[in-house]
């Protein structure tokens, strides 16, 4: 398989080390960036060619698959022209912040037939994919509470935040859909209490910087997610599904399984730092899924509907904090938009 | 100290057996119950002067203090009753599940100038207790975001809830003194999402078997609390509270430590089954406190105005969950009624 | 049943009040010790009669049964005095430093045919019973390695070490039981390896304060013991056993289930301080064993033979340390010995 | 740097992956092994020059440093080739299995003044090198106990073990190194206790598949290892060390860290399968260490002496185990040796 990879940003370089140092067999046969000062990266992986126009990628007679990692605003222009041409399609999260723009992406990928795969690489995670093993096998019964823990080991740059999209595009976005993943069901009403505790700056930008997020499943399961943009001990990632026969949870993976006693008591390592640590291996794996998808013509695990569905939530989300009030998905998505939706995904 | 016992149900039962093995320096002059079945248990344990009418203990002549373990709506009168021949009072909760007639009990509690102390046994557990203590002493900094899970391993039969006033004045009631006790802050606002997922007949009874409750905090603080009556593998009992300069969370208290490791994984204990087991020693450490205050002339740990504030919630979940709308404590309980109540605390 | 008890000592004390606060329905008829300083603690428990003389309550004409907690040297003549007046007989341990004496005991329980149960509490320490119960029902399959670590808090004094018979038969008896419990089978070889790492004065007193004790058992089990006798963190109480289908472990008991996660690590509690914290349960399910096989006429679930072993261990680790070799159990125990106590054991 | 590897089994291709995906700026010149099935590996993974004969690689002119993973009998000789070669070299364990062998390779190492790093990869694992660091850094004061638990998910085969050179060269010599490595103090004893429970038919063959292994250690600490060739519950490693101002301790590292609740108790994940598994980071560190001493020209972190010494206690072992004694590291080891080998580690 021969691909390409658009963007050398953070994302884009994991992905594109990951390419060549685990999965050997494929060809890394072009990659772009505007900015010429990540060529370097790309050089010293041993990538020959190397431009700064996305397009040339994009278009590229002789690839077969493109990896999207450019900012979020190109993410649909990208995939558009990639379908065109004939790409299958692995595209970083979020597809996009306005719902229109995913729903024209979803029509074009249904149009030419190509895989589309979005990169919510937290589905792979050793960890949560095991939760939901446990719940797909029926393990814990019905589920009836979903509680969700995702925390920031320090806040992004006010600069970031700005044109991040608010914290729900940018950081829960994961967690919502995790939230779908694990409990299976999909979420049909959003109730958000949030303020910005840690920096009143970022009250000041119109975002929140704490949340905490209530969700209604259509199986009847109620979610909990709690965000905060920094916990001093580290990036806190976990999560529990209980159900009518039993619960699993996911603790924290820690920098090493050693615990100290002393005349103070009992300490034991942080979580790992950031989610480069912490999903190192979850990148790996999403990729290897994508690359199994499109190798063995098999659909794809997280299709364009699930980055619909998440932006959704996000911005059922926002509402529900301005109004201060519970809001359902069906304000922000009807069941028209959805029938489209589920023929165009793949 | 010479103290009285008013009611011998399965609470009273777990007081009088404490004073007499734990407290041997008390002495317990009179104990009531008007079904004459339960006295055995009392007269087993020495005590001498056992009767049917509660009046009889409340107006005793050689008690300093009594302990209401009488049915809920039985807790006013008798509180009143016991503040007006100068008794100490300690009281199980709910105080009543009107406010208007625990604000009456204020009134009369503050005019007699008697002790009352509410008995949220939980605030003495080994683990919450300490999860306090590292509040209170600033290690976890300005608190941001509070869980509390509180699962019972089955629900109590039909008959029972049918008068039990409802999962938050029966169950959650505990959970919203904790939620107060843990943050040291007053709530401010409720949201609630609920469902009888477990058993439909208790949705016919008007009542919820699984909440997710959303509460806000006066000094900006997130709680969220979650509820079921049924968790299969025993009682759950935990909490954490996040805050700027770290996090502290108490686990469940096991059966044992001991843990197998086998083909299949590796297994440990269930919680201790429920909460005779899990709180037996909070009940003796409540209880202590209860004496030590009397006997020192110290304020109540626990005192009215906390009782009205664990219902007063409680009512504002009601309420949430039939508007469905998050709703301000201020709706239920006002300025006013606040002044009254701390002016009457003790 | 009718209760008499020898010593008022630290044991002597608590078993005492688990008499009166736990079993109400024993009547503890009289009480000695010499040192008239400790009778004030049973008057206050309300004991009636309370003696000097240890012959009193051994001989009294209404006692069903005796608690020996005297020192260790009167352990022996007591016992004799109780099997000859025909009752029931707890001794605390050791039974007696001297292989020929606890013989002798084993020979007059034998002849006067009453229950001798040697209070090996941490048996009954429901961590410990819970391995017990998997190794006996074979989910961990043949028994290959026992490991036990027992580390206590602090040293004790050199006075009281000076007159304690050594670290194996003070401390380590109790592993050396635990070791019998738990693998089920015979010690049949002993190793030391031994030092003064805390305190050089104990070298001076001709003892150790840290060991590493090799145990190899008749079932071709190997075990291993550490004691320790100052660990700062606590009292240290863990085993472990591994067999052939898996393994059983069993951790320390904690002060609390708390865990506190700051910038440094995550910090949790120390373990229960010292055994009157740990085995306080086991202390009260050990004397509800006594009381029920003396009830219910069964056989004494710890019997004279086991006392006898955990001493003749000791002895062997003794020897091991000295000679610097490993010592066949046959070395201090002859399997004539064995006979006659096997006999003897009731 | 211009690196070689000789011997494609199984850690060589570990190495061999890792040399190419991990250290990209690392030029593999040239790799051999006998077995020409073996050299698709190397080719796919795009190293030129593939031969069979592994003086090509010790000699190549281009070269280095050299990898030697050949089977342990030619270690000594590739080492010294190697060395005459000015080649740095990086043996894996153990370097021989005869003393004298190990002693030639140093004086060689040292006449020609190359480093020497044999790949005692363990000590470079995540949870291993923290405790070392706690050690190390005088967290747990004097070392007073350490304990090692070593076990396998399941014997090898009766061939292999044939060839082994016994438990104690094949197994327990990662434990020995270990030990030394955690205690930073020399073993002056052995005393072994070993059996087979596991398989009878590795008695037959004059081998062990169960050991328990006391060390004493010149600083007086005093060391347990306990291995066993079948852990059904997978490969266990975890250790401990307990010293006079507290404990280390570092247990396994997990498949996940999801524990999932039902009726019958709490289960959690089994160990990482195996020592690919469970230190495929420590062998990329490990390396990391080599490739960083020979570029910096720094002292090798794990020398010819490290060696050496894990072999003397594994011969130190068997004879404690023939001769059912503690024998002396002196009785296999003398001071003038040691003198030597100070002299010639590098």
């Amino acid at each position: 398989m021969k691909v390409g990879v658009v963007g050398l940003g953070r994302v884009g370089k994991i992905h594109l080390s990951n390419l060549i140092y685990h999965f050997p067999e494929i060809d890394v046969v072009i990659v772009s960036d505007p900015a010429v000062e990540t060529h370097d990266f790309a050089r010293r992986l041993g990538v020959q060619n190397i431009v700064q126009n996305a397009e040339e990628v994009l278009t590229h007679p002789d690839v077969d698959a493109v990896l999207i990692c450019s900012p979020t605003p190109y993410h649909v222009p990208n995939l558009i022209l990639a379908a065109r041409h004939g790409k299958h399609i692995f595209c970083e999260k979020p597809v996009d912040v306005t719902l229109s723009s995913i729903k024209e992406a979803c029509k074009v990928v249904e149009e030419f037939g190509v895989k589309l795969m979005v990169g919510f690489n937290r589905r792979f995670d050793d960890n949560f994919s095991r939760v939901r093993e446990l719940v797909a096998s029926g393990k814990i019964g019905e589920p009836h509470i979903l509680r969700i823990t995702s925390r920031d080991p320090a806040p992004p740059s006010l600069d970031y935040l700005r044109t991040s999209g608010g914290i729900f595009l940018d950081m829960t976005i994961h967690d919502f859909d995790m939230a779908r993943f694990i409990v299976g069901s999909e979420v049909v009403e959003v109730f958000v209490k949030g303020a910005a505790l840690i920096n009143p700056e970022i009250e000041r930008i119109n975002d929140i910087d704490t949340a905490v997020i209530v969700l209604t499943f259509e199986n009847g399961a109620i979610g909990v997610i709690d965000n905060s943009r920094k916990a001093v001990y580290g990036y806190d990632q976990r999560l529990e599904i209980f159900g009518s026969e039993g619960m699993a949870r996911a603790e924290n993976r820690k920098e090493n399984d050693v615990e100290f006693a002393g005349k103070e008591g009992i300490t034991g390592a942080l979580p790992l730092y950031f989610f480069l640590e912490r999903y190192e291996k979850a990148f790996r794996e999403c990729l290897r899924n994508f690359l199994s998808c499109v190798a063995n013509d098999e659909a794809s695990p997280v299709n364009v509907y699930d980055g619909l569905m998440a932006t959704a939530i996000g911005k059922a989300a926002l509402k529900s904090l301005m109004e201060k009030r519970p809001v359902k998905m069906s304000e922000v998505l009807n069941e028209v938009d959805r029938e489209i939706i589920i023929s165009g995904s793949n």
